[in-house]
């Protein structure tokens, strides 16, 4: 009964903070409807915010406060002289996102190392009411991970522990800083692997893909992150810390409050801590490239991949001729693995299974049906681990 | 953008009706906290509130008005004559749980049968501050779908069309009073599946599933309803009508709402329709009925089945030996499958696949290794349809 008593007093700070908060600059939501940004990108950045076709000036909202020394002493004292970065460079990285279309103006990043040291940033910067942004591995192709103006960029990537993982149960406890691709290893020693994949990998953090609803490779075996997150904390802007970090899979006590921080771009609160379902690694992968002349056919074949292939089917990826070509033509040692014909749209379909030779009889009796029906043209099946990830490249280096 | 601005606006009324709400004796959440009804269960009920070892009298909130004859007029006039049902045996039937645990002394029952109905109901008990409490099929065993005194019931059954169905993404969207097992045999035809079912499916609804956010018997195998419901739209207490019944799968767009109306029981508002992902239907079920002696070797048995079974495993259902006591002497025609020797716990394992043979020979294998590893001391495959239907009511029947 305590724990219910507690999630509603936070629940009500959360709610009011949230109905409270305006649509200010340093607002993800604001960001997110700040669809042009028009402006000449320099010191005096000239930002629009666009309503279907009105487009409105945006600028810094001049009732948040600007950095000061006795900031900086706070923010030293609580998180140590070397996790107050100022570093030119290192700020200039920070402020700019991964497709170099935006550009922030911090001249603070802070690098919080547990939940007690983001509460305590937050909870001051509430107090100060100096504006922040978090961050994550700052892969966000939206720009949603940089600041507008000169937030202070709050950036968990040191919080980057495993907690606990149950073997019994596949869940996976541990921080809001760790790298997705060291979260797949840890998993595949384990014999499980992450329900979520994508192409950014090797930087991205389990907290930017929970609060930003990531999708990913294994969406359609594994569905969204609403199924498979079982827990968070998170703080919420003025320091409290929300203790959502269950890992019963049918728990129906109360409001399930941390599904409103998955996909809420940081704007509720800052994940620091996750727990995860994780399936059980199962042995036989088979990936085969296709290719499919019409857009009619690929959405047939997807029809009949999720039928025919069922219980085996993991992914089920699309790229149209332009993605192909820029992927062919700007990526180093990517190769089209079919003929040089050129065909429409191009597919990967991956299957997961427990029996290697069951599971490529059946992609294979999929695929020679798929071409006698003529719903795909050309297609070849990978022969080894190699070719499987080269396969794959072209997928996920169309972010590139 | 428009769309933006009308849910950043409702989300701002939900909530400000949230944090508004008391803990009063209309609202579910105070039910769920009133753990011990410990009155004489008369007409003037003396029901207790716990919090620990705490408990306090619970009585009707004297602020919301009683019916009187003006509300009768104005329902009728939205309802017709026979939707607002004033007949005493119908009244004790819908006042009543259907563990005959808890009893309301409501005296009218509305059945509205769109969603500007219950618009309509809900503004009007809100302007008149009549208490409320919506019900499906009045299936739960909480208490959740009578009053506790004299709340108006809404109940949604008379809403149970199917307003489409997707065949190449599988998601069927349709009115929150559908029976779960009419959406079931409706799947069926078009060859899919829900992802949800339970012992209750003759009676139950799909609005109450989701309110409550139901698990059921495929959760092993799809999860929850957090990661099924694709859209919901539910009305508010003030007659608002919250319009989130998307049918995309990555919708990222704004906060993620209807995850709030997910397991809330009704207190945030009526849910009037929803958009459900279902899987294909895959053409070879196989069920094995186990016997095990200690509970580590069932926790060994579910993990080695998520990993040996993988792709095809179903269902992984328990039962310890009271609870197939109490079924195989309450029950007619139900009898243990397995040897009469008395075991500690019992299992049931679903597995559903595309290769008859194949999953077959696999299940199989894995009960003969669990048999040799001596994780479970007897076991029994489903012969035919008739045994795997019988299988299934012993797991489905403990409600009883």
């Amino acid at each position: 009964m305590d724990k219910y008593k507690v999630t509603h007093r936070l629940l009500r700070q959360s709610i009011k903070s949230l109905v409270n908060r305006q649509l200010t600059s340093n607002n993800p939501i604001y960001r997110f409807i700040s669809a042009f940004p028009l402006g000449n990108g320099g010191r005096n950045p000239q930002l629009y915010r666009s309503f279907g076709s009105l487009a409105t000036k945006v600028e810094r909202n001049p009732s948040f406060s600007s950095l000061n020394s006795d900031d900086l002493s706070y923010f030293k004292g609580v998180l140590g002289e070397k996790n107050v970065v100022q570093d030119e460079d290192r700020l200039e990285t920070a402020n700019i996102d991964w497709m170099h279309k935006y550009k922030g103006f911090s001249k603070l990043l802070l690098l919080p190392r547990n939940t007690e040291e983001v509460s305590k940033i937050l909870e001051y910067c509430n107090s100060r009411r100096l504006a922040v942004v978090p961050q994550g591995g700052n892969t966000g192709l939206v720009g949603g991970s940089v600041p507008v103006f000169d937030e202070v960029i709050i950036n968990v990537g040191s919080m980057n522990k495993i907690i606990a993982f149950d073997k019994v149960s596949g869940i996976l406890v541990c921080e809001a800083g760790c790298i997705l691709e060291n979260l797949i290893s840890y998993l595949d020693n384990q014999g499980f692997v992450m329900p979520l994949d994508l192409g950014a990998k090797g930087s991205c953090q389990i907290g930017g893909n929970v609060s930003t609803n990531a999708g990913g490779l294994r969406f359609v075996r594994y569905g969204s992150l609403h199924g498979n997150v079982l827990g968070l904390e998170a703080v919420l802007a003025n320091g409290d810390v929300l203790d959502m970090l269950g890992t019963l899979r049918k728990d129906n006590t109360g409001y399930d409050l941390k599904h409103l921080f998955i996909g809420s771009e940081g704007s509720l609160g800052i994940v620091t801590k996750v727990s995860i379902l994780t399936p059980p690694k199962l042995s036989s992968v088979n990936i085969a490239f296709l290719a499919c002349e019409d857009y009619l056919s690929c959405q047939k074949l997807l029809s009949e991949a999720k039928r025919k292939l069922g219980e085996i089917l993991s992914a089920f990826e699309f790229l149209d001729s332009h993605a192909m070509d820029l992927v062919l033509n700007h990526l180093e040692g990517v190769r089209n693995p079919l003929s040089s014909a050129v065909h429409n749209f191009y597919l990967l379909i991956e299957t997961t299974g427990s029996d290697e030779s069951y599971d490529k009889e059946k992609l294979e009796a999929f695929l020679l049906h798929s071409m006698e029906s003529g719903l795909i043209s050309d297609g070849v099946l990978a022969q080894d681990i190699n070719q499987a990830s080269s396969f794959w490249r072209i997928r996920e280096d169309q972010k590139h």
